[in-house]
């Protein structure tokens, strides 16, 4: 299955029994929590079926893939429906948004993990990478490019996102001080003012003499 | 030994024969290569020794152990001493030297591998992070603290940190585009005024209302 289809089958409305969706959802749980554990490398569909007490047959059916289960997980883990919902209408707006959600999906216990997970993956593994990146071509360029309706939306939301990478990376697994335990409230102050620059001011074109 | 032993080991001045310190820098460039192809967790000595044509003993001479040899690779990697030396004396001429020497490397044929197997191993391998925070407290924060010479010292550091982190991580490893591709000189312009803004500007305390 591909990726778009992967997300078709995610949010199809219509024609499921009752149970159906808890189902799916026992099944994404399990998953991420094997992706959490052993990586996309070494997360298997066996033991995921085995973890959500079905058959493995039901995941090929909701899933089809280990990737189509990826980037199902990471679409949850990201919650990138409501994460680009109403974001503002300034760049200050759109940054505080942004950076206050990214924060609050990471310092939420259920989420962290799989989150973890997801960015382990993709450092390790060249399919959950590209899995990564079509969900970031897909589900954020494309959200957010026309909100901030600027030129180069592309490159200015690479840079939001190379801050809001690194600023996770370091603080939930290299797990640098002070940043690593520093007010999560002040973390997103001071990104927020970064990331508002990139989404709203004049980037540099070259070095300045 | 421990890490501040191996950094002393690295930098002994004397006592050596000539044929030493090349003997050293072939086993440091067949771990460098090493640690690039199975991370930190699957390189072993006796497989480095066999690629720099040493005996086993040889490495435990020069650095002790596994960790001792990870913790001169990323010294030789970052190349500490002339990374902060002459950084200029104003915000702005501090960040474009050290965003412009990081992306140096970053581009360099010869330090781009060992500087991904570096961050992969500090992502997946424990030791390897502890390894990699005792480099940056001990080479980063301790020679570049008093230079900035400001409250918050450590704290305006990390930041820097983790927008650079980040970068390298979205542009070599993550493959993000148009961040992947875009020229470098601007993409150090980009990061330099942010960088710029992270060491000399107020940082915020808390969420603007």
């Amino acid at each position: 299955m591909s990726i778009s289809a992967a997300r078709a089958e995610l949010h199809r409305p219509t024609g499921r029994r009752p149970g159906e969706n808890q189902t799916r959802h026992d099944i994404l749980a399990a998953a991420r929590a094997q992706f959490a554990q052993k990586g996309f490398a070494g997360a298997t569909l066996r033991a995921i079926a085995q973890a959500a007490g079905v058959d493995t047959a039901l995941i090929h059916h909701y899933f089809a893939s280990k990737e189509g289960m990826f980037a199902a997980a990471i679409e949850e883990s990201f919650d990138s429906g409501r994460f680009l919902t109403d974001v503002g209408d300034s760049p200050a707006r759109i940054a505080t948004s942004i950076v206050t959600r990214y924060f609050d999906l990471w310092e939420s216990a259920e989420s962290q993990q799989p989150l973890m997970a997801i960015m382990r993956s993709a450092i390790e593994n060249d399919r959950a990478r590209q899995i990564l990146l079509n969900f970031m071509s897909n589900e954020i360029y494309d959200v957010l490019a026309p909100i901030l309706g600027q030129d180069e939306a592309r490159l200015r939301i690479s840079f939001v996102g190379s801050q809001l990478l690194g600023a996770a990376m370091l603080r939930y697994i290299i797990r640098l001080e002070p940043l690593a335990s520093m007010d999560c409230a002040q973390l997103v102050a001071v990104l927020s003012t970064t990331v508002e620059r990139y989404i709203g001011e004049d980037l540099p074109s070259r070095p300045a003499a």
